[in-house]
């Protein structure tokens, strides 16, 4: 994720989209409104196609809205249930079946026999290590990453690509561009591990969230509110780090560990939290003034500002009260 | 938070703040915009001075565009180091000095003793339990209680009120009415625990976080990245529950357990999950069928990609790249 390397965008011609659940068809549309043919393969055809028109249904206001490739039609795309058929001359395969590591060893196998060695093959695993996945592909594992969305596909941005042992540079690299055609932003993760780093992050607050319904502290819509009025109206400008640089004050996340570190000790949530040695201390404090961009505090407050005035005109349309649905606090 | 509650709104006339740091001059401004008058205590007077004339100047243009109280007066305030004057004549006391327990209570014992027994005293802790706050307050413990906020306080409208063994429901009642009468949300945690309910779930995601920079798998700016571009999206309209509903498919929260839970077995992040028992599924269903207020799922994806659309067009106009910052991907 270097600064300086040019940001290439290839478009796929053809995406082949292998299981037609909700983030298969979540990709299908999004390759759709990129202009690319779509062939979806899954094991109950007549679903498959029932569910992608209504996806398309859903989701193609929004998608005329932010803007449609010139050659998008939201008829090019067909369903099967012949796997071969499905990804043989495709650019991309995005491999969608259900999360159970041996069933998508072998389905990855078969796309991996069925299609040339240079076709790129991302799988949608939440969790499962790139490697794993790929044990099984003898022919071309080289070809074979993790490209992990979020939902619903077609509107957000993020795909994280993760690559496995086997997987080359090269093929990272033209992974990013083709994500890119399709209207993404990809970021590639580091390390493999087990959930990548997003769905780490959501985990995490899932599990405690789950614990403080369990403990009978708050109910589900409570939770939500609790996210929703408060730091999630942030979430969509800035991450937790910058976040916490600016509630630092003038001094930033320097001051903000200094000051809310000890509470790392506290059970403020069931997770054990890492020493804050002061080699993680320098990282964090130096990734956060990499990310102000040499813009003071101040600076960076009054665009939070502008932004979360903004947001708040406009989320208000939207929250419970305005289509009288419960969770209004 | 019944749904049948009416809402009752006091707008407090005279709101004395008890350190006046970034959350304390937040504070200050959110009451001046309601038309209050802010009486702040600090014991460096000059500093705080200096600090909440700098906050008045970064927040009041968003709140005249957010819309000020008739009678709102940027200049309608005062610092003082003499706590007994900053409080005796108010109608709500905000405690904001810093996180430490001894302190706390010192200070809030200190206000009890300096204020009529019906004058409200929240505190903003961002962790410590109501109860052991009002250990020291002889007087009228009864009037204390937790108001936590989130920065910036100006800006964000959640409010977590939190009563101790000793806060009778009056108060929680009244001081619900007062903090609308600031234009905020309060959400009334049902049991006292260390960090409430959303530092819990933020403190859960900022561990993680920090696990995975100590770990070397991703940069502070590619962790924001992956909040920003992604769920961070969606959780200024839905938190998490609401989310994962959706992305159950037409079976909702129900289904995406079936699928997911198992998950919860698996390392994704180091915090260990509660078990799902039926019970525990069983509210985490209803609770998300009565948040969807007889909404067909269908339905709430429409809802969710119009606000996503609007979104996308408004956010795009303040991610990194449109005033070439770093943190794009």
């Amino acid at each position: 994720m270097s600064e300086s390397t040019a940001k290439q965008t290839i478009v796929p011609r053809r995406v082949a989209i292998v299981g037609a659940g909700v983030i298969g068809c979540g990709w299908a549309v999004r390759a759709l409104a990129a202009g690319a043919k779509v062939v979806a393969f899954d094991t109950d055809v007549e679903t498959a196609r029932r569910r992608l028109a209504q996806t398309i249904d859903i989701a193609w206001p929004s998608l005329e809205k932010r803007g449609l490739a010139a050659n998008a039609d939201r008829n090019n795309w067909r369903v099967t249930d012949d796997l071969d058929s499905a990804v043989a001359d495709a650019d991309l395969v995005q491999e969608n079946v259900p999360e159970r590591l041996e069933l998508k060893q072998r389905v990855l196998s078969h796309i991996d026999g069925a299609t040339p060695p240079d076709t790129l093959i991302g799988s949608s695993t939440s969790g499962i290590k790139p490697t794993e996945l790929a044990a099984g592909c003898g022919r071309a594992p080289e070809r074979v990453f993790v490209a992990h969305p979020f939902n619903p596909v077609y509107l957000l941005p993020l795909v994280e690509i993760v690559g496995g042992e086997t997987t080359t540079p090269e093929v990272i690299e033209t992974a990013q561009a083709l994500y890119r055609g399709l209207g993404m932003r990809p970021l590639v993760v580091r390390r493999e591990i087990e959930g990548h780093v997003a769905d780490r992050l959501m985990e995490a607050l899932w599990r405690e969230a789950l614990h403080l319904v369990n403990d009978g502290v708050a109910t589900t819509e409570e939770i939500d509110a609790a996210v929703v009025y408060g730091a999630g109206l942030r979430w969509s400008l800035m991450g937790t780090f910058l976040t916490f640089h600016l509630a630092g004050g003038e001094q930033g996340m320097r001051h903000m560990l200094e000051q809310f570190g000890p509470a790392l000790k506290l059970p403020w949530t069931k997770l054990e939290a890492p020493e804050l040695t002061d080699d993680l201390i320098d990282r964090l404090v130096e990734g956060c003034e990499h990310q102000a961009g040499g813009r003071s505090i101040a600076q960076l407050e009054h665009r939070r500002d502008e932004f979360l005035t903004d947001l708040l005109a406009l989320v208000e349309k939207y929250w419970p009260e305005s289509e009288d649905l419960p969770g209004r606090i």
